[in-house]
């Protein structure tokens, strides 16, 4: 793991030679990542970050009333003390009395827990190494059964120019296990390609719908990008839904 | 001006050190400057660009059948016969029969002509050296007047999260310009942070509207792009519009 501090885009944190997070543009992956899921849900109180030991996932949950708890369960405890001491204005809600942070393997805990919860935000690394057993069909069938009726998941899943081959995979995979699977996009400008993707399950709710009229402060997520962001490039459209050729 | 191999994105045209196109991903750029208008403006039968000297711009132009007239205003015509000759895919339409190629510089031209076009596609390079005049007040005034009463008109500007200052100084200048100033982004990853911006500026349609349901062969652009692109980020929307404080 390294933090270094870069010319543009303030200080980075890097694990494994690849950027997790930089003070620059960490903003518009955690706000999309978070807000999509937690505007969808008409009462989200109980949720879940698997991953996400820098914090600013947890940071933009807590803009949220509805929130009553959360746990975060992040394998590496070193990601968590770096974010704390290195990245303040990412970190600045790992110590709030509503979070608990447990140090374990999403997976295992994931597959033994019996809480349940409204929401679950899947803040992982790419899908090599120790995050692989997070893209798969076990976890996201475990993932199923800790959801309450009608709970929302969403996972960050790669860039849509360099991956979608992987991102079709994945929303196949999802479709045989939660009855509302929809991919949507946000620009990050230190991730590969600069466009990135996520996928929204739900048991219950449509997620571009938002569900009430509260406001948060953001500096990238609005109600209109939330509507927007699940309108796909065409190339990636083709290849979660193939088109007949005529 | 370099024309290189690069390892992702195929062949790249370089001038004065900066990415102007690349293979791998042009077609985002070069389709969403080109269909927002042409797909809003129910009938574009005259079509003026500015500089787009490697042809991208016009190749998606003559997708839309109503076309019957493109005028090219490219003032290096280098870059036309290095595009000619090494980037086939990108050039494969400047030896239409309906387009005229003039080589000029298009801010003398927009200000002498007495044509009058329904579209105007400003494909220039960054507000530095040549092109400086490209984003001006008076050849904006210029190009106002050369666009029907129905014209539009659309200009690449610059990345929203680098130059956020430069498009808001811009959409105020033509916001005394145009009735209907409309900015709007796409994810081009070769471009400097990886979102682009373009700016429609129009004297009757709204941007957004698409006015008929012909379809266009694309790889980026859709119906539901063209309407979600206008959905632009807080951080921008602030700069373009300030909240007051409360």
């Amino acid at each position: 793991m390294l933090v270094a501090e870069s010319l543009r885009f303030g200080r980075v944190l890097m694990i494994d030679g690849t950027f997790q997070t930089t003070e620059g543009d960490e903003f518009v992956y955690h706000e999309m990542l978070a807000h999509v899921p937690l505007m969808c849900h008409p009462r989200p109180s109980r949720v879940l970050v698997v991953g996400g030991g820098d914090g600013g996932t947890v940071r933009e949950i807590f803009k949220h009333w509805a929130v009553e708890n959360v746990e975060l369960v992040e394998i590496d405890k070193v990601v968590i003390e770096a974010s704390k001491r290195f990245l303040p204005s990412i970190s600045s809600k790992l110590g709030e009395g509503r979070l608990k942070i447990i140090t374990r393997d999403a997976a295992d805990y994931v597959k033994k827990t019996k809480k349940r919860y409204d929401v679950v935000l899947v803040d992982s690394t790419d899908p090599v190494g120790p995050a692989v057993r997070l893209f798969s069909e076990d976890f996201f069938k475990d993932a199923r059964r800790i959801l309450k009726d009608d709970g929302i998941l969403v996972s960050q899943t790669e860039s849509p120019f360099l991956h979608k081959g992987f991102i079709a995979r994945l929303y196949k995979r999802l479709g045989k296990i939660f009855p509302i699977v929809k991919p949507y996009t946000a620009p990050v400008p230190t991730y590969p390609s600069g466009l990135w993707s996520f996928t929204a399950c739900s048991k219950k709710y449509d997620p571009p719908v938002i569900s009430r009229e509260t406001v948060v402060e953001t500096r990238y997520y609005t109600p209109e990008i939330h509507r927007a962001c699940f309108s796909l490039p065409r190339f990636l459209e083709d290849a979660l839904n193939p088109r007949k050729k005529l």
